[in-house]
């Protein structure tokens, strides 16, 4: 943990903090400050913050800008059958990072304030949402980008930070804000990992410690793929096939899919000759664990 | 017309319009209203103004309101074979009425502008989209939920001025509104009518002579199924039927549909018991012609 947190700063930014748990009192907070000249930057999240949400808060922390953390499970993105029900909801740990990391307000809705029971509208974004986790979550960033621009209509934030690691769903936010001209700022910042290259996710407090060893063959493998793409392949089949290979070596884990995609549109790519990603996801048990990375040949790679 | 706007305030209003053709520049004319503490409101339209947008013109205009009309017959609400292309677009009269109506800003931005090639997202209200208009006109809703939504995000309106005339419109995107928590203000104005009762339309412009007096018959027979309900009729049926008979008596008209639809649901009305639309389209040689009564039980119809 960074000293400076625990220090008489860090308290001070606890003790101001306010906790919203209606769209009308995360307003009210918002426009007091709006009217005081202060930018709005919003960091949505579904709470059980680890490390990475934290790297998000403090890039959004600032003079002269008001910190809005949105702690929310939302239903619409779960699936039948995945794990909505025992996702993570460790509230009271959320608060107190929350007041360490300088958040100004929590918005905190129940999922009664966020959809009333009569809501119809959805916001979709077709293409990019049709391949990756796409696939294989039917519906998911149908639900992604309505509560995402749900939110940035409640808030109307000026900026609003993501995770790199969440590839896909940074892709099709950008090109929802692009296409609707919301007047928000998309911040991406860099995946946050463990000392053993897993990346951060709420979802591995699911993981026994053996499946927790057996994880980092994700990013293994993706790293595996970066290097080929350094020392010169461009094939994406080569590449993507060595990927799997790496995790299948590994064995008790079921590939969901190993994809070398346009960074921007998704699109398969045919040839790595332009930003890509090479993004996987995976199952240990009942646990599905996601990760990429992004490769740009033109910074150096061969 | 109005003589007061043949005056040197109506002179006065028309020197300071400003024309704004990208989404950069009317966002920069709104930002400076705003910062000069103004409130935004938006009329948007797809020009070829009538008394009826002059009615919301007006109703939008006060003081220290900045009023913004758009003026963009949006290509996305048209299915194949409507009438995008011969849509009438009288460009410069528009700009007239919008002088002498006391528009501030008007919006008028070409088809790329408002939809870059790479675009895929869309905005859908499922359920009151399918019935009426929409049973006839697939995919227009959401050609409409999407750039006024587009134009919500572009100009920011703290209100935004609609016609009851188009009424499933009205319903769909007040059901937007909610959904997606769009912190804009829909007012809704009445039906501006020609002395005949026939509703302003900017594609009353298609109609020949006899088709004009045909097209009385629509409003003729919704007027006598509002009388059927406030003389104490509450069967949806009995009331439909007999608007129907009415149309078809004129001779020379198609129906598209004759329903009685709850106001804000759009649900067909099992009972009259509530507020609820007389909502018809009927088509006339080649040109469809929509209007509605809105009918209240509870303000004395029984």
């Amino acid at each position: 943990m960074n000293p400076l947190l625990a220090s008489d700063a860090g308290l001070a930014y606890d003790s101001a903090m306010e906790t919203a748990r209606t769209i009308a009192d995360v307003r009210r907070a918002v426009a007091a400050a709006r009217g005081a000249g202060k930018r709005i930057h919003l960091v949505p999240t579904m709470g059980a913050l680890h490390e990475g949400h934290r790297s998000l808060l403090r890039a959004a922390r600032a003079d002269g800008r008001l910190v809005v953390a949105s702690i929310f499970v939302n239903p619409t993105q779960f699936g039948p059958g995945e794990d909505f029900e025992r996702y993570p909801r460790p509230v009271e740990a959320d608060l107190d990072i929350c007041g360490q990391d300088g958040v100004d307000v929590v918005f905190l809705p129940s999922v009664a304030e966020m959809y009333p029971p009569d809501g119809r509208t959805t916001v979709h974004v077709a293409g990019l949402t049709k391949r990756l986790c796409g696939a294989h979550r039917p519906g998911h960033f149908d639900g992604v980008t309505t509560v995402v621009l749900k939110l940035f209509n409640i808030v109307q934030p000026d900026a609003a930070y993501f995770g790199q690691k969440d590839g896909q769903q940074v892709a099709v936010i950008r090109r929802m804000v692009a296409d609707l001209d919301v007047p928000t700022e998309i911040v991406v910042c860099p995946t946050v990992r463990d000392t053993d290259g897993v990346a951060l996710s709420s979802r591995n407090a699911y993981l026994e410690p053996d499946q927790r060893r057996r994880a980092r063959c994700l990013i293994e493998a993706l790293r595996l793929g970066e290097a080929m793409i350094r020392d010169g392949e461009r094939r994406p089949d080569t590449i993507t096939r060595a990927i799997r290979a790496r995790i299948e070596a590994t064995g008790g884990c079921t590939i969901d899919y190993i994809e070398a995609v346009d960074l921007a549109t998704l699109e398969p790519a045919a040839w790595i000759d332009r930003p890509c990603m090479l993004a996987g996801a995976i199952r240990i048990g009942s646990t599905r664990l996601i990760d990429n990375v992004v490769v740009d040949v033109s910074d150096g790679g061969g």
